[in-house]
């Protein structure tokens, strides 16, 4: 598919990461209006509340884009998504019949206050890129034990925190937490010293369920993705997690881009998941490509310095799809609501410079990363701005998410003074 | 503290659960009303939505109890939870002035079915009971290796999934699962063959909290209490929960007794947690007596049939109170918020007989339970009805809980039939 021409002239450049061809979904407030839904295009915000104020778009009979959040959208369903979808491509198309009436709800992005896309309600972080698995197993366990038994054929997963998810630009606050190094006599309460990013990509649940689903109907479930940073504290991990996982490691924060990318903006995009080692249970299998081709980087910015790029890699890396994960968290009959969130898991390619986390890429510590100040890092200093960065690539346009970006505070000196 | 008299009848006696000492918050609804707040004095409940419109009690200047869940109220803090016990200790105390005023407010807890007390925002789930830890690890590592190193250090939790709490009452259908028992070549997809219950109370946050809180913080931030029965797939847990612990095996469902028990209403059964075995990290340490002395029991009921006593106990079992585990929550600056939710993990006493477990009464199923009807149980079969009971002893009275039960429905024949 071409590049769709839009009348906005910033939506029709082959480096916009919001073409018409993508219309993603956010929140946005201004100096002058209550944080509400609004639509990317070029450089410029459509103010979908006042859309659907001026008459613009109905998509129900109650009014629901002035709200800070997509999910009463959601709510209203596949058919909804895709009505508000062409309705929106028919207004903000080159020769549309409503450029005159549409143009004065057009906001300059660059004036605008970006806030959480959605209401999240219940969030799981999965672990289901093989190389991420791979490398993180083999430094704990050796590489011929590195993949757990259960991993060819579950996406393995845990529930996260969703009260910790927050939008990109958010700061970070090193976390305190209980450490015991592997000589260390006892366990102490210190800040984090290996704090890291995990580069992930997020499906956002759209649809209901309450009971098992298959893997298509948990396909169509999911409403978009955004780009996905679950900041993990290595040290707090490693002495918490057996044997019931991860838990204060994972809740400190987890990052999102600000803008929802559609299922249908990315429909072009579909590619398939790799080769089956094993089989997979028939309850599991793909149903046609499932995951997709986007490009994605990371990029470390110590405070005051250029940014270096730390990875690049592509979300088709992944072994299990999104609609595979949503599809195994049913299987128990587990409810799913709308504005549940999916992470993908770490997304790392199979080289040493696609690696997604700085575990694997330093290596657990033992082999620094250099950056272009000269400056090394095994994990994440105070100071240090982290950005995950994705774009789909088209026929002369590419599908972008808006950055994923937080800077590291330092830990509160005492984490109970008040 | 002696029973305090109430003119309710009924809420006299030593065998109600629901005396005037205890006033716990739930939600109900009657043929000719929908669910809202009230409170259990005897065999009856006062409607606090029409005491409000009646203008017998006010907490705030918006209507607080005409909602089917008490968060409202948890929002508006401790001192109006103090000022609603001594309001309603007063309507309800013998002798009362306004007892005429109040009694056409009372409702028969027989023509009421009961709902959720709260909106669950988030569910964590404990593994806080020595006891069950140990028998659970040396049934799966031996006895010398029983207790994880962490154990002893900090209260061990993970996430739950908020989506799948129930009311008591509410029927719960064995889910499906992957299973691959240690000798099977491949796992296959199949309905669970060893559910399970465990004991557990469940404390519910009252106050939101941002970054981390201190043991006697966290203990003022406690709304109050409930059973909580967490189902377990014991089978589908074996296989899924390395490395990231419990994920599908806990999801089907987690059933609460449908009365909040305030603290207040506690507040005589405090107790201390036992000797520690290791000094705790100042930040984790009691300051005070944060357990409390309820006796606790399970039956098991199979259909048709008279139900058996499985085991009894009491929550002064456990290691770490529900302050110390939502202390330890909120280490590495988690966010809570009024309605989470924290199972304490099961609560196994010293002995055979008080095991809160089916996996630990049967010893992993090798000695079969024998239930009064002659028949034995390893693990739970379809038909089966489980109830918690729970009751703090006072001196000529009881704080009850409402049991907390379920039946079990068999599994589907084919989950994804439609």
């Amino acid at each position: 598919m071409p590049l769709m021409k839009s009348w906005v002239a910033s939506a029709n450049s082959a480096e916009t990461p919001f073409p018409l061809n993508n219309l993603p979904y956010g929140v946005f407030s201004t100096e002058d209006s209550d944080p509400r839904c609004g639509v990317a295009i070029g450089d410029m915000i459509l103010d979908c509340a006042a859309a659907e104020e001026a008459g613009l778009i109905e998509l129900s009979d109650e009014p629901v884009f002035d709200v800070p959040f997509w999910n009463e959208v959601m709510e209203l369903g596949a058919e909804a998504w895709d009505a508000l979808r062409a309705r929106l491509i028919q207004l903000l198309a080159d020769g549309s019949p409503e450029q005159a009436a549409t143009a004065p709800l057009l906001v300059p992005m660059a004036d605008a206050t970006l806030h959480l896309p959605l209401l999240v309600s219940e969030y799981t972080d999965f672990y289901a890129g093989k190389n991420h698995a791979f490398n993180v197993g083999s430094m704990f366990r050796g590489p011929e034990n590195a993949l757990p038994p259960n991993w060819l054929h579950i996406p393995i997963g845990y529930n996260g925190r969703a009260s910790s998810i927050v939008v990109s630009g958010t700061d970070v606050r090193r976390p305190w937490g209980q450490l015991k190094g592997p000589n260390d006599e006892a366990p102490r309460f210190a800040p984090c010293a290996r704090f890291d990013l995990e580069l992930e990509m997020g499906a956002i649940v759209g649809r209901a369920s309450d009971g098992p689903i298959t893997v298509a109907e948990a396909d169509a479930n999911i409403f978009g993705y955004v780009l996905l940073n679950d900041w993990s504290a290595r040290d707090i991990q490693a002495w918490e997690y057996q044997p019931l996982g991860p838990f204060q490691s994972k809740a400190t924060a987890t990052t999102i881009s600000p803008w929802i990318v559609t299922k249908a903006a990315l429909e072009p995009f579909r590619t398939n998941t790799p080769a089956r080692e094993k089989d997979l249970l028939p309850h599991l299998r793909d149903c046609g490509p499932m995951l997709y081709d986007i490009d994605l980087s990371v990029t470390l910015a110590p405070k005051g310095k250029p940014a270096t790029t730390l990875t690049r890699t592509n979300y088709s890396a992944m072994y299990y799809s999104a609609a595979q994960q949503l599809a195994h968290h049913t299987t128990s009959g587990c409810p799913m609501n709308v504005g549940d969130l999916l992470g993908s898991g770490t997304i790392s390619g199979e080289t040493k410079e696609s690696r997604g986390s700085l575990l694997e890429l330093s290596w657990g510590g033992k082999e620094p990363v250099t950056l272009d100040s000269g400056e090394t890092r095994s994990f994440l200093d105070d100071g240090d701005t982290l950005t995950l960065h994705g774009a789909a690539k088209g026929d002369g346009y590419q599908i972008g998410f808006g950055d994923c970006t937080g800077t590291i505070l330092p830990a509160l000196t005492d984490p109970y003074a008040r």
